[in-house]
């Protein structure tokens, strides 16, 4: 079964043993034994209860079962990425991180941090990646190579159960039932009309002070306002720094309204940051040609 | 007399016909002419008559003179500048306009732009500098050098005038007669403790889309929310892009307000464009540590 | 078949044309040779070709047949309101605007409005009441009473015709095919928290300069910082004046902010009028201790 | 010397010691000793060190002599009130406070409050009413009459003190020396079109729970958005509820937009309480015809 494919907890609670195993043994990267463990529980009512058995098989084994686990994880951005050795699951992850397209500069300081880490604590730095940013994640990486073993032991477990949570969520079809994901969206309000503001293109960044700013995804408001779907959706929203560029001044101006010029507001930087990737960010836009409020709404 | 003294007009009014011209010389480029001939009607009640005179001195002259004069002013950004052979006048208003400090690339440019424009008018390119940013002067280049000969003729007397206005209200010391200058000013309010903000530290950058932004002045908002004095004063507010950013994030931290890791809102940045440099531009953020509204206030 | 029980379209397109004829004969008020001439051209495919149908019947009936129509209709607030003989759907449409709680004073200025326009025009004044408040209703007597005779004349169809759409928007099951219904709806956001305020005590009023305001709906705004519904809804919004009623002041008492005594902000009323009964007016707030915002939002 | 001339510091420092008395003599009510003590320290160098004297023989003073102080004072509404029999100083005071225009009902609540005051502290309960609207004296009679005799004794002293620095204030010519009054102004800014709202008339109403609303000012803001001056000042503004209205429709049917009829926004009104009479509250409205927003500014 390849990793893209999902399953049904239904299914998952009926199949033998063995195809049990095979299908969530990557959930643990390279530890099929968590699923083995967890599979003669079955069956399981929910994917929390099944996410909270595998958890606890993790928590509960002896600590140099935990460092075998820990150490079954690669290098953040590191030799095997390069050399395409990952496991499918690490390779989309790391590769959803940008870590793909790290510059010689940046694939060197990630080797150094690996290096200092690893030498420090005797297992790789493992986080999960899908919730930072490239900022976010040197940040991570610096702060908790201060840390001493135990809490950083428990650190690194910590992420490799929040991995598992995602690989789960998606491994296994059906609602969102694991809380694991987040969500981006944004609202422009023209305030000049009293209506939703149609048509205003839009862009959103991620901002970098390590490496390069990045086009994440661009857009137009549709007749309500809103882009068609959220910005970002599905997943967590990383942990980092943004910007919302809203093309303000063509959207008045296509209005017909008289504008200076150049207009007073033309496009519209909104810079705000994530802290929490499982919750909903949502950034209106309220505006007239002379003004604009931005707030978190919800 | 150096260019940077001031008289009275009372002075002005009483000095004898020579000391008249030669303080008043230069304010029209290198033509004298235009102070003789308003020397005769003193004496002025005030500081706009006495430029209402000049300024018709120069609108009634033939169509020759009016030539001559044009092609009495050096080219923008030209060898002259160069050299060091501007007028006092024409130096400081250049260097202010930031067009000492060209790159290879810009100084080529603007010769280029010289030459096709004095190829096609047979005078240079005249604009009074002091109300355009570095973009704005590249963008007025293009936009007036696709106008015919009348129309352009006399979009080059404006910019004789203004630049002479300037100069004037400059060297006749005394209240701001002319209504040549605007102001910039800005203004933070915290709603989150409904009290001025003090102590955010603010920038102002000039944008550019064919150089670089730089940054015009940098402050601390003072016990009031506002900064000890305008932003930009005393001069036109040069057309063109700005942004203002404030260190919010900073100001809430140091209230001792409990934010995310990172501040949802931290570095926030408001850009607006100038397009009326004698008006008055307040621009008030009013904030929390999760909304902003920005407006064109006054 | 009572007036309260709906029906669904195919059920309609399958009856005989006697029981069509029954089912919508009071669609028109007292007219049921509208149904009837309807009841022809069946199958239809939608409630809107259906209204289409009938109100075409309405305009191309002569003009005998159109006054006939149009005294087929009752008194507003009149003597067969308080004699109780109104058809089942007058008299509803009529409580539901409040007639039936009128003073004595407003009874008969009623009944002198009713008097004045139907000596003018021959007919009785005739309005879709859902679509007004009590005011809107008194102006609309005072600017209807002006028009001439022909203009009144289609002004009052065009209510018979608004009539027959809510009567039969009602009658027959599904969705709401018509667009004759509109809503209001509200959300509070704490700007000084940055998320939705939950619990906020509000009140919708209507308000009256010729009577008293009164109150339309009281609640609480839940986790999302709204109210479980909308505030209006499933029906027209009716042309007035409103003020919603926020207990501000409770609220950040409640989340623990200390407050001067008395607070800046505590009832904050927020006062708006409806124009367009058939649209969505969504009146959001959002408020810290010192400031808030209201906007039509959508 | 009649109350309502006066003096500057300068004069009272060379007046003969009786005219240095008979001009200060009430500011402590009845109680020309306060200004006898005080007339050996001059020469005084500001208001506030005359004042800081004054108060200080106020409390050195012996109990028994206080207990006197205290009882120099009129009921608050009192006979004395009625009568005309108050000194000049307590009668303007009063009637500023709107106690010369008080109900049946209130005169007699007020007569109630006083006798169980009294009978509880010995002395007449005093207040500076400059700093109270009439809803607030009624709250602070409640509150105060629940003290016990020590913390009353200092509260009604501080009140006595209170009154004296205002009393001084008026009576010295010169600056606010004092910092005893406070302000309150407004100002409508058109988000519309970028520009202070010319033209808006607003009214200032105190709102009151034991008696009837009533209007304290109205205005119609000048070219800059504002009042020609402020709402309240040289005076403390009452602590109490305020209701500022703005004909917000009006203005902007005059600007020349067409608004719905009824438009959504026409009298808007914004309801806010003052807790700190010695302040500067700034209540300023920002506008278009679909939004609006008000803050605590500066």
């Amino acid at each position: 079964m390849s990793a893209g494919a999902s399953v049904s907890l239904h299914e998952l609670n009926a199949f033998d043993r063995q195809r049990f195993v095979s299908t969530l043994g990557a959930i643990y990267e390279n530890s099929p034994w968590v699923a083995e463990a967890a599979a003669a529980d079955r069956p399981y009512s929910s994917l929390s209860a099944l996410h909270e058995r595998m958890s606890g098989v993790v928590l509960k084994a002896d600590e140099s079962r935990k460092l075998t686990l820990l150490n079954a994880h690669p290098d953040l951005a590191g030799k095997a990425a390069r050399a395409g050795t990952l496991t499918a699951e690490s390779e989309a992850e790391q590769k959803d991180a940008g870590l793909d397209r790290l510059s010689e500069k940046e694939f060197f300081e990630f080797h150094r941090l690996n290096e200092t880490y690893r030498k420090k604590f005797g297992f790789p730095f493992i986080i999960c990646v899908r919730r930072h940013s490239k900022d976010s994640l040197f940040r991570q990486f610096d702060l908790r190579t201060k840390n001493d073993q135990a809490v950083e032991r428990n650190a690194a477990l910590k992420e490799v159960i929040r991995i598992a949570a995602l690989r789960l969520n998606q491994r296994v079809a059906g609602v969102d039932q694991l809380n694991v994901n987040g969500r981006l969206s944004t609202h422009v309000l023209d305030a000049y009309s009293g209506r939703p503001a149609q048509g205003v293109a839009l862009e959103l960044h991620e901002l970098s002070q390590v490496g390069s700013d990045h086009l994440i995804v661009a857009g137009v408001t549709n007749i309500d306002g809103r882009t068609d779907g959220p910005l970002i959706s599905g997943r967590p929203v990383p942990i980092g720094g943004y910007e919302l560029r809203f093309a303000l001044g063509d959207y008045f101006r296509r209005s017909g309204i008289i504008l200076p010029d150049p207009p007073f507001l033309d496009k519209v930087p909104v810079r705000f940051s994530i802290a929490d990737p499982e919750s909903h960010y949502h950034v209106p836009l309220l505006a007239t040609p002379w003004s604009y409020s931005i707030y978190r709404g919800s």
